[in-house]
């Protein structure tokens, strides 16, 4: 089985100041991009196989806007890309783990994908994301 | 240039508790390991290129015991592998970007590390590691 760091989700206040450490860095930045439904605006920063998602709330009362209300900037979730969703979500749910809702969603593209409660995972908003076949 | 995404840090209350559910998505988990100048033990977590590193604190007064005192379990940092820890930074002073300490530091491996200031990234404790050469 091949699991995959597929990104991190990093909530923050402004884009655009975010953004501007990993350029100096040398990373290559993608262009903005507002995703709507989720009232964010993001861009992506590939490290290797795996890419930072830093996201800016368009709207106070979205889930990246309360999150960064309550907790400050910083990291939102870890999306971790399983080559089997079902089995994976069934073997969580017969040990037990705690799951932040008990059915798969499927996103904007297509993809499949659930979340893991931070309180099994220790602190961390973990999800669940479907390889593409 | 090539940078990878070397390891998450991550602060957690329960080494025991806190792996678990990676062993039951079928990821490997490392023996665990002592680190006594950290006042931590620690396991990794190896997905694809990069690794999870869960911190529990052996001593309140350290500073991943300290971290969850004030903000509970979760991401404590992110660590950036890069080519050429003396250019990178002198960039990122050149530019401006505030560094938790001015000066790099070795590690007990011998490996090069500096923090960036959560405040220059997004709210995420961004750690430059140099590639082995």
């Amino acid at each position: 089985m091949t699991f995959v760091l597929d990104h991190l989700g990093i909530a923050v206040k402004s884009l655009a100041a975010a953004k501007s450490v990993y350029e100096k860095l040398g990373l290559t930045v993608s262009p903005e991009e507002n995703v709507e439904q989720e009232n964010v605006r993001l861009v992506m920063v590939p490290i290797g196989e795996t890419r930072l998602e830093l996201l800016e709330p368009t709207s106070d009362d979205s889930v990246i806007g309360r999150f960064i209300a309550k907790r400050g900037e910083g990291l939102h979730h870890i999306s971790l890309r399983v080559p089997d969703l079902n089995a994976a979500v069934q073997r969580l749910k017969s040990e037990g783990v705690r799951l932040v809702s008990n059915e798969i969603k499927v996103g904007a593209g297509g993809h499949r994908y659930i979340f893991l409660h931070p309180s099994s995972t220790g602190g961390v908003l973990l999800e669940l994301v479907e390889s593409a076949h």
